[in-house]
């Protein structure tokens, strides 16, 4: 299997990564596809599928950038599988809460096999990935990831708990973007750093972490400036889902601020497609979204900034990049 | 936080494990609250209530009892928290599958809190399992865990896979009732012979898991006879139940090879509890349930047998017979 055609952001960064990066990444997209055989054909068809459409593999990525070249290969690409079974195993069980049909243009294991099937596939991927750190020897990569994966759970409880709470404080937005983003773009960082050969001090170890968690961060904001921003060709979908679904995000909570009468809209009253489009009109008249902009670019200045001095530090540094050009 | 109320078969396996047993399952209570209190409110109401309603704690006995009075407590009390852990993740998640609105009497997650409150729980305390087993240091104790974690998932697909399946074969079943039941249980003996201290030699770490393993199958097997057998008073539920919900189980695929009629059935044509009751009736008079206990009752006798020589052997009998006496 071969790795999937990447866009051109993400073959600079492969580039720049060293020429062992583009073996490394098919040998994950290998791995992935060799858990996904691993337990029967039913689970082949749907873990194969959900996998299939994981999209950039920005996540594995920052593994295998974050072990740098002298990392031992095989560990490296378990750790940078088992971040991307994470986050594959959260799309499954998002897609069975939001009833989604399509993800990136296929059918999602819901829409094709039903909710049993989904909630099981994406608990097997769960299980699956720490398996893979397992098979690492490292009882630290282990905690790594069981942290961010109990953020991720944790993130959707407060997301749920928040729903439809116009009043949501910008400290509490950022503690859900955290939990939901921040932390497995983290782990990612840090799995790369302890993996073996990688020969990462303590304090580039805390680095990277903080690197990634940056890095993580940023690519929630700028995601949610866009679902206001649009425009609809670039996104796929109309401008302003979150706020029909509820969720409070970034652009809303400066906007609130700024008008008085945003500040007094009830989310519930955000029903319809139309209603949708014209908050997002008011919210970007007030000069929320060029807010917000500025804070997720702050925010990987410092990512890029507090990088240690590392040979893979200018890849690093083109990922960060990449996470505001995909959103330009 | 008080141990829950124990059954008089528990109380005896309690008595006979030795006078640490009482104190450690109360710490296990104690961790398994901890955990469900350490990410924020919302998730400490609804894992509290699913812990609150997990019953017997069967599976942190056995790790308990396998690990032994010399093993380290806090390590031991881990482990058994993690077993109940993954045990708790899965009836989250089978209670958003089945829509299921109590269990145990009580409000299921689901019910009191929506399917996305009741997925992220599942997904939090299947991610705190690995945490604790992380915290004890022991890369072979989270191989352990993953591998039967990921076995439930699979039972799940497997289960689904065959709905309303009549054909489904003897070793068809078998494989179910192994991923489904028997390796959390084997899961369960290794994770106690592997606990710091506990000192099991490799003989005995594998005769303790053929243990765990023959007691989860009989487990299972008598589970699903009783869903045949009855009485009502006796499960709380109609007769039948498994075969409404399509799953063929033990009785039915050996009244099949006995009873021409019934081996014409088809699944989807058992569809209102009066008829699942009258195949409940045709399955009995088979002979199919006494054939289907004998066979489970051959599995206790061999998990007994298989037992090595170590001081918590009487105990370990008690729960094998417990076993077969809950169901008798």
């Amino acid at each position: 299997m071969n790795a999937p055609a990447v866009d051109p952001a993400v073959a600079r960064i492969v580039e720049a990564g060293g020429p062992q990066i583009p073996g490394l990444l098919a040998a994950v997209e290998e791995r992935l596809a060799a858990v996904a055989r691993s337990h029967g054909a039913v689970l082949a068809e749907h873990a194969s599928a959900t996998i299939a459409a994981g999209g950039k593999r920005l996540r594995p990525l920052l593994v295998l950038l974050a072990a740098g070249p002298d990392a031992v290969d095989a560990d490296a690409v378990r750790a940078a599988a088992a971040v991307e079974l994470v986050h594959s195993a959260t799309l499954v069980h998002d897609d069975v809460l939001d009833t989604a049909s399509l993800r990136r243009g296929r059918p999602t294991v819901w829409a094709t096999a039903g909710r049993g099937m989904a909630t099981a596939t994406g608990d097997l991927l769960f299980s699956r990935a720490f398996a893979e750190l397992a098979a690492n020897d490292s009882v630290e990569q282990v905690r790594v990831l069981s942290w961010a994966s109990s953020a991720l759970a944790h993130g959707e409880l407060v997301q749920r708990e928040d729903a439809w709470r116009t009043d949501v404080t910008l400290d509490r937005y950022l503690f859900r973007c955290e939990l939901k983003t921040a932390r497995l773009f983290e782990a990612a960082c840090r799995l790369g750093a302890l993996v073996k050969g990688a020969g990462a001090d303590p304090d580039a170890l805390e680095a990277l972490g903080r690197f990634g968690h940056h890095v993580g961060l940023a690519f929630q904001l700028l995601d949610d400036i866009l679902d206001v921003s649009g425009p609809a060709e670039k996104t796929g979908k109309h401008r302003g889902t979150d706020l029909l679904d509820g969720t409070v995000t970034l652009p809303f909570i400066l906007a609130r601020e700024r008008d008085p009468e945003l500040a007094s809209v009830d989310g519930r009253s955000i029903d319809t497609p139309e209603r949708a489009e014209a908050i997002c009109d008011a919210i970007a008249a007030t000069g929320a979204l060029e807010a917000a902009r500025e804070r997720a670019l702050g925010i990987v200045a410092e990512a890029k900034a507090g990088l240690p001095d590392l040979p893979q530090r200018p890849a690093l540094e083109l990922v960060a990049d990449g996470v505001v050009e995909r959103y330009s």
